[in-house]
């Protein structure tokens, strides 16, 4: 199961965090669009450039140091079919260099429509006599307001392609108490969400050796308390802790998320180590990548000293 | 607001059906395969072109029977940038032929994710002295599992630039009760979903001159029942019908999607229309403008058995 291969990287790196590739043409430094400027112009094109270029030095800098990378579908999406070839090339990249990749992208439908979702980030589409896969991730982040039927075309590639999903049981923003905070019956919404994903790994088999469902769940680090009752009631479910540094969730927060083996979760940063290099004013950014990688050993330091990896 | 300019073109063609542009290659008449493929081969890129082919031949033969179409992003991600290419130039060509472009997307996240989803889809992004619109649609569909935060970036596009989205309420799936169709205090969580897009109307000022918010929401055709109680007790949110044919909803169900008046609904169907050349045994294909076309009118007629629009 590939939740497995995740904890694996995680404990061959000791590091439980992964770097979310979240770009914006504000986050990047002046030389890089400069160049990509030149190349493109200020267009759609340009702009996919120098996203390409800043996240192919990003994953550069960081792949000793983190286990995974999660770009966020959105950022690329903005920048229409430009944005996309740079994604689709990002992922590749990041699994040469043998990163775990968590595409970020809420998916969520039913039916056929759901079989598609899950066969761009997780399978592929059969042309003729080929498959093709545009991005060939690890796990893709899934929404659950539709319900087990629109979650099967993901769980089914889970288990022949060696995939996994995350699915947003709470997150990490302030409104996220309106729908997931709601008492139905004897549980919270949110646990609805998460004794899915337990039904449904029970029934389609979906445990890996290393104890953890190829069904994880979304938990924001800005809820420590939730952090602590999930785990305690989901053993089998591996968490993405979304919110970590500048959303407002600490380490002292995020230790919840995992368990006594120091298992089962992994933390995202995005803005915190993409723009390391804006912290020291004045800075040019030439040093982006060097920053990044202070930024993500700092981050691994920092909830190291409240998880220990056995 | 923009749910006036639906209802506008709604009752211009006296036709409250929407197009799905929902593609597959099983759903592809040959002598278009054929073309495609001789012009860039077996690959992504010649299933883009097939689905460019298809779409506009589709909205072609649509453009002057329905207000509106729905193309489904799913389908076209599934192709990676290729695909991305030809649902940009699709959503501009429908644009362009008068119709109202509803991007069936099911986004929803937060911050500044939320914001960039937003531009994606109905507004723009900013390089250098330009601004950029690849998709520009009128309206998209959205996921509220994350709350109102995760919805204002889109709201403030509703705004600014006369736009709409369509928060998933009830879906039409047989799963969607799994979640959906809770009890949390004295709501089901889908009235709460709804209830969350009465009260962002009131606040923002969403409320357009024919009576419905730039919120509208999406109610499966396979809830009758649901459908005739959201009516009666949302006159303001404009709904989006999914589910009519192959999925099981008919004229007769979809009918309390509307109000007295008829207005305030709009139904979906994709595979009825796209694949009509098909029902006929050993059809070849070439009359697929002409079969999607009599299968428009034919649902048109359908629905307007029921439903007069005044």
């Amino acid at each position: 199961m590939s939740m497995d291969l995740l904890q694996e990287k995680i404990r061959q790196k000791k590091n439980p965090t992964v770097a979310g590739l979240d770009p914006r043409l504000s986050y990047i430094p002046p030389h890089i669009l400069s160049e990509a400027y030149a190349k493109y112009g200020q267009t759609l094109r340009g702009a996919a450039e120098a996203y390409r270029l800043f996240g192919r030095g990003l994953i550069d800098a960081l792949k000793d140091v983190v286990p995974a990378v999660k770009p966020q579908s959105a950022y690329y999406e903005v920048l229409g079919s430009a944005g996309i070839a740079v994604l689709e090339e990002l992922c590749a990249y990041a699994k040469e260099q043998g990163l775990y990749v968590i595409m970020d992208a809420k998916r969520g439908d039913i039916g056929s429509t759901c079989e598609a979702y899950a066969a761009a980030y997780l399978g592929g589409v059969t042309v003729g006599d080929s498959t093709f896969s545009p991005f060939d991730c690890d796990a893709v982040t899934v929404n659950g307001y539709l319900g087990t039927d629109a979650l099967r075309p993901f769980t089914a590639l889970c288990k022949s392609r060696n995939k996994s999903i995350f699915l947003l049981v709470k997150t990490s923003n302030p409104s996220s108490r309106e729908l997931q905070d709601l008492i139905a019956g004897d549980r919270l919404v949110s646990t609805v969400v998460a004794d899915l994903a337990v039904r449904l790994t029970a029934k389609e088999e979906l445990l890996g050796a290393s104890g953890f469902s190829a069904i994880g769940a979304v938990v924001g680090a800005t809820h420590p308390r939730d952090l602590k009752e999930l785990r305690a009631k989901y053993p089998q479910l591996f968490f993405l802790v979304p919110g970590y540094g500048a959303q407002g969730g600490r380490a002292k927060d995020v230790q919840y998320a995992f368990d006594r083996f120091g298992h089962g979760a992994i933390v995202n940063s995005s803005r915190g180590i993409m723009c390391a290099w804006q912290k020291v004013e004045g800075n040019d950014g030439l040093d982006y990548q060097d920053r990044a990688r202070a930024e993500a050993l700092k981050m691994k330091k920092d909830i190291c000293s409240y998880v220990e990896i056995l």
